[in-house]
């Protein structure tokens, strides 16, 4: 990994203003691959789903895709069978500019809901961007066009040798930010690569990465209507396509799960508002669900995540919400921890440095570990502060 | 009810400033009747539980008691046995002074957690609260005792006749503020009446009670390891012991639910940096728990929060609370009201003014209704805006 970045061949990828937005600014993304690809996705668990994620379910029935067309300024969430005929048009659009089956277009959508897409303006926006295909590929660009309320851009990139001896590359785009929490998928997620694999294990990896990434991710609690994460697979690299879970499978796997966790934290460190990444980790669980359970519960306190904002070394706040997971714990065997620093030892006030805790609470970057000596299982989750520029951002977003 | 309050004869009340905290404020209170009590209490269901949890818990197995005891700016939970034995003392202490049993002392805490009681002030302060006893009583005293965050005391009162024509009074007061979450007890709430009534149809009247009062409050979805509902009656009207739930109990049982309900009004409305009093009202649920719960989902929702107090219409963020509420809904059903305005129409948007809708969420009190159309049940869940104050007052509360 690291910070330089590798593309997967075969793919265009660009952003542009079509003026869905109302300032000038990139609204409609594309990924296009020269060949069909072999396709996988995870969806959002809201029951209130978006007429793109209903259209993007449907075309990946087979499996198979080759172009991904995303707008943000609007979700096409909660706009009944209007909205959904507006997907199906995109769809459509963008098939015939491109040549490709219709069914092999996904969809995602992000801004406001319940509002209908102005559809003249997205119909010239997909014309427009179909005509750069062929020019240089514009990751950035992509990357820009799906930020909503996102400070920064989300883009890492992974690369492994195959077995025989080929360069495969996986770049994942993601926008994040707001309602963000962990329930299969999470937010928006294109993930491209150049290896060739069989669909129901390039499904299962995704599955695999997503869980202790996306799916272990908290920004505020709040389940989006069109959380996705999609992946496309075109094979270029010619390895003999992976049909078993082998070394190259392992070795992808891993490559994978590198990319969504760098994701992960990238998008944590970019919540609304926020100013710290926050690792919550939970060892000596009974199991690792409920090491999770509880590691959730303590990610969304919104009591926790002020007091970290504020670098209050206010622990009792970690006692409570972990008291009130749902899970059987014993108070009185609890020890947490700052960092390395220990601040509880079973349940009660070590005689820890109210200074030095503080010190380590106002770093950008903060571990909280929760030993609970129960068991052996352990999880990770990635948070963020509450701050005030959360409910800013959030008090006047539709208007 | 209404704005005049009335008490319960043979209740002593006080507040007294012992030095808990460290700037110069009431901290204990103290509720004492001259009669031993027919008793009652609802608890936290945190699995961590501060130390006069516990020992209330303990005292009241016999259905008896005849002081409450409470003090703030320390919450006495996460201390151990050390804690269990400092919340023993208190018991002991104010029962050699008052010249009751220790059994018939109830406790309750707020404050940090996680820091041991200055017992030496407390001791003191039981000693310098006991001595007031004969004075007149000062309720408004008491409530300025058990003020942690709060901004406003909070006491409402409700009368009503008996059968026999003898004048009954039930008075509740309360702190809350934040950490509210509807979870059986969900606050410190201390309710003193006149009536005489047998020990198990008190507790059953304080369940329905809490059922749609404090349990249909969530104000950061945080909950507590102190909270407790305490109920005394010390049979003064005179009235033959309510034994059945006939006529009298009825009555009181109504008056109850004023109380109640009043106090969690005065909650919510003080939610921690709350700037608006929001009701959400679910109707033609299957059945009312599933309208409970998506209530409350609504109203946990931070991103709802928000935009009520931007007084922001953006009504789809109601959608996505309802869709990942877990309740099997039919989004295509779905109509919301802001008040009187009807903003969705079978889950897409209508034709509404965004004007009126703005000038509806920018009032004092807001009322946001959700009709489901799966069936005839509901539920209301009372909650409060979330606003840059509530992160400012929760990111430096221990230090």
């Amino acid at each position: 990994m690291g910070s330089q970045l590798f593309f997967p061949r075969g793919f265009f990828l660009n952003g542009i203003d079509s003026g869905i937005k109302d300032r000038k600014k990139r609204d409609i993304a594309l990924i296009y691959s020269q060949v069909p690809c072999v396709a996988a996705g995870l969806f959002t668990k809201n029951r209130v789903k978006a007429a793109p994620v209903v259209i993007s379910q449907k075309h990946l029935r087979n499996g198979r895709a080759q172009a991904i067309l995303v707008n943000s300024g609007s979700a096409n969430a909660c706009t009944g069978n209007r909205g959904i005929e507006d997907a199906k048009t995109m769809a459509y659009d963008l098939a015939c500019q491109l040549g490709i089956r219709k069914e092999d277009v996904l969809l995602a959508s992000t801004g406001v809901i319940g509002r209908f897409l102005p559809m003249s303006r997205v119909k010239q926006g997909i014309k427009k961007i179909t005509k750069t295909v062929g020019n240089p590929s514009k990751p950035e660009f992509f990357t820009e066009a799906i930020m909503t309320t996102d400070t920064t851009p989300k883009i890492i990139s992974s690369q492994f040798l195959t077995q025989n001896r080929k360069r495969a590359v996986i770049c994942g785009l993601a926008k994040g930010a707001g309602m963000i929490h962990p329930d299969l998928a999470t937010l928006l997620c294109f993930i491209i690569t150049d290896i060739a694999i069989h669909k129901r294990l390039l499904q299962k990896a995704l599955m695999e990465a997503a869980e202790t990434s996306f799916n272990s991710l908290t920004i505020d609690g709040d389940t989006s209507t069109n959380d996705s994460v999609l992946i496309l697979a075109n094979g270029r690299v010619g390895n003999r396509p992976i049909n078993s879970e082998n070394r190259d499978f392992l070795k992808f796997q891993n490559s994978l799960n590198e990319v969504t966790r760098g994701l992960a934290e990238l998008i944590a460190r970019d919540g609304e508002g926020a100013t710290k990444l926050v690792r919550i980790i939970v060892n000596n669980a009974k199991n690792s669900l409920s090491a999770k359970k509880i590691a959730r519960h303590i990610a969304s306190s919104p009591l926790v995540k002020t007091a970290l904002y504020g670098s209050d070394p206010n622990w009792g706040r970690l006692m409570a919400a972990i008291g009130s997971s749902g899970i059987r714990i014993d108070p009185q065997r609890i020890d947490i921890y700052f960092g390395k620093l220990q601040v509880a030892r079973n349940g009660q006030p070590t005689s820890y440095s109210e200074m030095k805790a503080k010190r380590i609470l106002k770093k950008k970057e903060i571990e909280i570990v929760i030993d609970l000596k129960q068991g052996t299982s352990g999880a990770k989750v990635y948070t963020c502060d509450l701050t005030p520029d959360y409910v800013k951002i959030n008090s006047c977003y539709s208007t």
